[in-house]
């Protein structure tokens, strides 16, 4: 099917939405036609219509349609402020994964009340059904525009340094500057609750000043908010920053510095757990084990292109402009430490492919500000890993990597909440990226092959690529609705060029090989996080820090239960054995409360019958068994990593 | 046993040489007392005495008596090289583990015939029976003295500057600065080697001068001189520097750094078995995991004294003078992390003892100069722990720490090359410690006590201890006979006052825990190095990266011999297949260079009778034995740890 497209021809594949037709063609196209929801019944994004025309292009459900929509709701949220508070200033109104917010500067921080007046302000634009109108200007003219918003001049003077038109969108009484896309009224907004109000630096710079930040969210339906705010309620108890510390997983310390948690004994227990059944697993995949330094000179960055492209993401030991001193950077990435492990001889297309797998600890000099929990963190730990390969071996490999992925993911619970994302590089954008554009075309042609080989359903990605290459990002949609990059899987040839690694193929000549550069669960500190929020707390009892609690009913059974404590000991589970004097009904609520797997309970009858009582977390009262028997289902519950 | 000792009543305890005596009083006689080695035949060492007084202080053997010798053995060879080479500037000349060296400016390096003519012209000095006469100058006359040393002029400035008097050594025609102690002549250096000359810089500092090293040794006898060269050849085959990366357990990078070593797979497979090992010995003794971030603000390290103490020895990211912006370094100690842990919430005597243990990495900011394989480096992994006690639980759980590293050694084969070192401040250099001198006396004393108690022999090291506390150090002695701390436990109260560490007590009252730093096998790198040494490359089974290679007498037996390969990987052996199309011996020949355990060999007869033909590297030939009795045999192997 062909439609018309600001006036090119658009070639619609069967089920292809506009956008993605669009998109495939020609990125600012689609970005242009991403621009309205239409109809309160029909929940679809429609092109701006020439006379007559009408063409459906995405479904609200659809994470781009929802930002279009939230992204104007910023709008109207600022609106609103402006009419209440005429002397606020406006800063950023981004939309984010789940809603949207909009930074002021104002006097005095918000209260509740103030969201309830804007909430109600909101409403009453809405029902003014103002439209959004685009316009452009020169720099000059924006400037005079917004000449009482200092955050907009500083702005218009980045675009205009550029050399880029300004863009604007007005609705009524409101302008802002902006790039859209958006809705073509506010009227379809009929459904608004703004969350949260906290401080936020501009521009997420401790030495900028502090504004003051709302959060919100919209739908097109006073149901849909609803459900929406229940789950997040729901999420809310779920969260692993709350949560993973009340349980005692993790901690932070002030004097230790913001993005560098300290897993407790219960979080580190996790993370061994997984640690080791990953490495496990890969040694079963033929992956080999590396150790390589967490540091290097920045000699090594410089080859690897990091000096040059992720510099501000490093952690520099020295001074980097000081050419007379050694520098050193702490690793972001383990790429370029693995490949010395490649390059420690010659080798052969016999010796590949080689897989090199390493429990990896990197670092990334992240700001102050967004630091969150176990999930924006400045340290983190991942299965990092490295394939080098002949050409003829790249797609079986990228196969395996996938299965790989899939496997661990679904282990451990978390696939039923991924999707996949093909991440490419921005031809409009190279400064970012080491290569030239034919070797990028054929990088992203050859993966593009494979994932369609492999017939994996995935979105694309434009500018997320990694600096050297495309990339197969598994995205993971937590408890709140964020989207965050869990394992990515990428193709390169770039880096092997860098480093100038060759093998010497079967006619004897040196050749450069391909690097698969992928993860396997990807970083365990996010990993954690997200298994407390998924099961809220309640981890599979393969990874439980504690298995299994004995509760001796008094104290009579005491020395029984402690013999049951040793047995289970013994044979390897982790078994913790609760000897105060209490009652049985407050240790077993207390079980619960630390969401323990297993209570095994020990009364006089089974002290003298050498039986157990047993109760699961998740299939309730388990009868009474002999020892022996109850060890028998647990090794089995915890060597099958059953889910519960 | 009461003797008189520059003027001194010395006690003199059954067994104890002079020297420890003195030493337990006032270690600056003890210093003073250790200067000669007295006899021919008698190797003691012996006091410099007053008319008809002699004393027997050291036997040869001991360490501080052979750094006598050797020290004086430094200045015969400073001598010898003055003579030959006038224009020669002294540097420094110390004794070190296995003999000494000395550095010096001179125009072109040294070459063999060189080090053959200064030989020759030591041993000529030697005939002359010089004496050493010690003494004392004013720094403006030790300045003249030496107008023609510049680095000389520099020691001598220091010296000055903290307002000392510069002692002397004369012998006949040369006159260094120097501390001593030194023998009374140098007649006894009978059997002299100088062994390399090498480039060196001035005070390890890559940004002054290179000098030229001469490294030597010396003995009493010839017999001794010889011993020692063929036990340093053997050594030199063995040197973890060599042939750990000739058997590709590691290598290094220039781009990388020095002191950054890369483990390869074998050597990554060797720690990863080891620090699994005793992170479940550790759990079976009741340890709790941890894993504690890398780095921390300045913040933390001011608290735990290390910004005053051990700045140096840190690498710092950012600027520590810039007060305005956060400055990070990362850890060289695992302690105020892990401390972090136990303040998370209040702890109750019931708690205690919490023993903390953690495969923790940590980083060392060394000069280049001083880097050597996988022995000094710039970061290492360590099992780090800290037991956070009550008063009443410091010994039993001191004893537990020394039973478990000494489980730890005995299991790797380790401690029969073990000493024990009790590590103590230095009263006269305050300085490098926090805490008051009581606090001290009383960490000492308690110490002391636990080592009385639990009948460990040990020798004092003074000025030796961490800042924060005693230490005693388990010192082993590797092929080359060098000397190096493998494991310490420390007692100390200190730290647990700086981060206002505290529990409740019976009385309710909060009172101040005992802290107990430890490590179970010291760092796992050097650990690496050592056994490599030590086994010449043949680790034993348990630990090896590779135990079992299965090798087909021919393309007929491929097939059985892969199935043998398969069944051995099912059941977690490391096993690897030769399925080259080369000669059985050949393929024999190569597994014996590689140091594999285990050669498990399959004929025709074997393939048709499901059978195997073992070679053990130890025991030869074990003969031909059903598959499953191997996989049984090599389960025993690698479960009971066999130093096989």
């Amino acid at each position: 099917m062909k439609i018309l497209l600001n006036g090119k021809d658009i070639e619609l594949h069967q089920g292809q939405s506009v956008f993605d037709a669009a998109f495939s063609m020609d990125p600012a196209i689609a970005r242009e036609a991403l621009c309205c929801v239409a109809g309160d019944q029909v929940k679809e994004l429609t092109y701006q219509p020439a006379e007559g025309e009408e063409i459906t292009l995405l479904t609200f459900e659809d994470d781009r349609a929802k930002k279009v929509f939230w992204h104007t709701s910023s709008h109207l949220l600022a609106q609103a402020v402006k009419r209440i508070y005429p002397n606020a200033k406006l800063a950023i109104g981004p939309a984010i994964d789940a809603g949207f917010y909009y930074d002021f500067e104002v006097e005095t921080p918000f209260t509740a009340e103030d969201l309830q007046k804007i909430t109600a302000e909101m409403k009453k634009i809405v029902k003014e059904r103002l439209k959004l109108e685009r316009f452009e200007l020169s720099a000059e003219e924006a400037k005079e525009l917004m000449k009482d918003e200092p955050y907009k001049q500083e702005l218009i003077e980045e675009h205009a340094g550029k050399g880029e038109k300004i863009s604007f969108y007005r609705q009524g009484d409101f302008t802002d500057l902006c790039a859209g896309p958006h809705l073509f009224d506010v009227s379809k907004i009929k459904a608004i609750a703004l969350l949260s109000a906290t401080g936020a630096y501009w521009r997420g710079d401790a030495n900028r000043p502090m504004l003051q930040r709302i959060y919100g969210v919209s739908f097109l339906k006073a149901a849909e908010l609803e459900e929406h705010l229940a789950k997040l309620e729901e999420a809310r108890k779920r969260d692993h920053n709350k949560l993973g510390r009340e349980l005692e997983y993790f901690t932070t310390s002030d004097v230790v510095g913001q993005g560098l948690p300290i897993m407790l004994p219960k979080g580190a227990k996790v993370i061994q757990t997984l640690q080791r059944w990953v490495e496990d697993e890969e040694e079963k995949r033929g992956y080999l084990l590396t150790k390589t330094p967490l540091m290097a000179k920045s000699d090594l960055y410089k080859i690897s292109g990091h000096w040059d492209h992720y510099l501000d993401g490093m952690f520099v030991l020295g001074d980097p402009a000081d050419e007379t001193k050694e520098c050193f950077a702490m690793r972001p990435m383990t790429c370029p430490f693995q490949y010395q492990v490649y390059l420690n001889r010659m080798r052969s297309y016999r010796d590949l492919p080689m897989r090199l797998g390493e429990t990896s600890t990197l670092f990334r000099n992240e700001e102050s500000g967004e630091m969150h929990g176990l999930i924006r963190v400045r340290q983190f730990t991942i299965s990092e890993g490295h394939l080098i390969l002949r050409p003829d071996q790249l797609e079986e490999e990228f196969k395996g990597c996938l299965e790989l992925a899939k496997y661990c993911l679904d282990t451990v619970g978390m696939l039923e909440d991924c999707t996949f994302r093909f991440s490419q590089w921005d031809p409009n954008n190279t400064d970012k990226y080491i290569g030239t554009p034919e070797q990028w075309e054929e990088a992203q042609g050859i993966m593009g092959k494979i994932l369609d080989d492999l017939g994996v359903e995935y979105t694309i990605g434009i500018d997320e690529a990694a600096f050297y290459g495309p990339k197969l990002d598994i995205q993971y949609r937590n408890v709140f609705g964020k989207e965050d990059t869990i394992v990515t899987i990428q193709v390169d040839q770039l880096l092997a060029e860098q480093f100038d690694m060759t093998y010497i193929d079967q006619n004897g000549q040196k050749v450069r090989p391909y690097i698969i550069h992928r993860t396997s669960l990807g970083c365990y500190e996010r990993t954690l996080a997200y298994l407390i929020e998924k099961y809220a707390g309640a981890l599979p009892t393969w990874m439980a820090p504690t298995q299994v609690r004995v509760l001796p009913i008094s104290e009579k059974t005491l020395d029984k239960a402690s013999e049951v404590y040793e047995t289970l000991r013994a044979a390897g589970i982790r078994v913790e054995l609760d000897e105060r004097n209490e009652k049985i009904g407050y240790k077993i609520r207390e079980a619960q409360m630390q969401k323990i797997p297993f209570m095994v309970i020990i009364g006089e009858k089974e002290a003298e019958a050498g039986t157990v009582s047993v109760r699961g977390r998740q299939d309730g009262d388990l009868g009474v068994m002999p020892v022996a028997d109850f060890l028998t289902y647990m090794k089995d519950v915890i060597e099958t990593k059953a889910k519960k």
